[in-house]
């Protein structure tokens, strides 16, 4: 299955008015104004269908926090596995090259979404709940970092610990730029994870 | 001058309730609550003085911003060029190195200031001004960038443009994460440089 069909696959599009075309409005609505200064009047007007009927599909803002939120994490966390029938990767770091170049392809798929993930600041039980699968993201991925000190395939001297952080910046920065459509940004996802481990600016090879 | 003594002359301290302290309390709750969010009586209260003595200093809320958003842009332009008696770097990549390290010096001296400044929407008139001096503080980074790859310096095939959107994402995820204090992070400049030229998670050599 190539990516854009496993993003298809993740993501049924509805012809109008379901509740998936909802929450895509809600986000889009939540990343534009905050989700604390968004109110549902807000939402069902984005929507262009009223109060009630909004209602009818979600139990409220933080019920539609909570859906959009989940299909961001969903997205990361399948960014840690192999989809079936792949070859496993050899080591730690080949883990870690595709598990970069997945996790940039779900930024690209579903950017609303994670940007609305990345904005969390904890302020409801519901974006601390999310802030806690964030962790366990991060501490997935340090493990693997760790891993691939530990197998000698990363350089000593490097700190487990700042290099996840940095690697999980560098991915994420890309929402702050990217928008879907861009030119030039089909192989984003393969030149984010060659930059994780060659560098941003690698040397030129000595003439 | 060490860098701590750096952003001692670039910040005086006030004992207490001078516009630069007013200042600083101002950007915390502007980052806690949002911008938008926050009101003159909110600053007011944090700052413990009447909303009167507030305005005595600022003409408002969007002054208050504008003299935060130009802190945090003044220190992000004074990366770009060594301090005075400093030998010139030998060529783009050097200096772009030096800037690296420069910028998360600055991040790290003024973090609340840079992180209003990432923040940025463009949803007033200053904010839109403090956009279009990230842009231009950008197009120097991707001038410098090109001219590194056009030397010679960095690996023919890398994407100027890319690689400077890189470089910026991944310095400023610093501040996502990093607190004042924190241990561990004394040589986060260096680090951070290292990460943008050899990689977040660079190659053992072979043994």
């Amino acid at each position: 299955m190539t990516s854009s069909a496993q993003a298809e696959a993740r993501r049924p599009r509805r012809p109008s008015g379901g509740p998936e075309s909802l929450l895509d409005k809600a986000v889009l609505e939540f990343n534009a104004r905050g989700y604390d200064a968004t109110s549902m009047e807000d939402l069902s007007r984005a929507a262009g269908i009223t109060k009630s009927s909004f209602y009818h599909h979600f139990a409220g803002k933080e019920a539609l926090l909570r859906a959009a939120l989940e299909r961001a994490l969903d997205g990361l966390f399948s960014a840690l596995d192999d989809p079936p029938g792949v070859e496993p990767a050899v080591g730690p770091s080949e883990r870690l090259r595709r598990i970069v170049t997945r996790q940039v392809r779900v930024l690209m798929d579903d950017l609303p979404y994670v940007t609305l993930l990345l904005r969390v600041r904890g302020n409801t039980p519901t974006e601390r709940w999310a802030l806690q699968r964030r962790k366990a993201y991060d501490a997935e991925i340090a493990a693997l970092v760790r891993a691939a000190v530990d197998a000698g395939e990363i350089r000593a001297g490097v700190d487990p610990a700042l290099a996840a952080r940095l690697l999980s910046g560098l991915v994420n920065s890309v929402s702050e730029w990217y928008r879907p459509g861009r030119r030039g940004t089909a192989s984003l996802p393969e030149d984010v994870a060659r930059a994780i481990f060659a560098g941003v600016l690698p040397a030129a090879d000595p003439a």
